[in-house]
């Protein structure tokens, strides 16, 4: 998994244990895309200081996971439904559009599909 | 939720927060389901420190819980998952045995289940 992801998703779950201004440096720079010097200019500290604070909240979260290893067990579980949003798709694909039971799939997909997006 | 079944889910995300002490006393009691004498009695010491400890750690997960809300984000998904597969049996239940398409959906109900068992 891509570095900028992989911190995404694990700030997603530990994000609420680091500091005030940890998440707001975390997610000026990995979700809004600031540069570490943008960053410092709004923080009033230097690059050096950006750097070090993402370096340490990254060692933060990382750290949690690697003791509660929540989003090994959403990859497995995101496996699995997209494995399954995929076979109901294949049902879909050879089922006619007269069938009354068509209707009823497209619902369990549109579910499925809410499930695999909400937990991101 | 039932205090004990809400313990015995936070313990499940947040017990790789606690220390080895805590975490075996709190398996000792709320999966194994000992007697605060009991467990007093094999790790030596008092009835109260027991009692102690275990209000300490129920503490420290609902804490996490509070930041993290990982047990919400769970129910939330359990309760769509359930959703999920009752409308897969009610139209399991409306196809007959010969219909090519019901041994699929039964291969997706199962992977369902898999899905709501393993997230405990």
């Amino acid at each position: 998994m891509e570095r900028l992801v992989r911190t995404g998703l694990l700030y997603d779950f530990y994000g609420g244990l680091l500091t005030e201004k940890q998440q707001r440096v975390m997610e000026l720079y990995f979700l809004e895309n600031w540069s570490l010097a943008e960053i410092a200019d709004a923080e009033g500290v230097s690059r050096q200081a950006v750097h070090d604070l993402l370096q340490r909240s990254e060692k933060i979260i990382e750290d949690f996971e690697a003791k509660l290893g929540l989003l090994e067990r959403y990859s497995r579980q995101q496996t699995l439904l997209t494995a399954i949003k995929d076979r109901l798709q294949t049902i879909l694909n050879q089922t006619a559009e007269s069938n009354p039971i068509k209707p009823e799939l497209l619902q369990i997909k549109e579910q499925i599909l809410q499930l695999i997006e909400s937990e991101n």
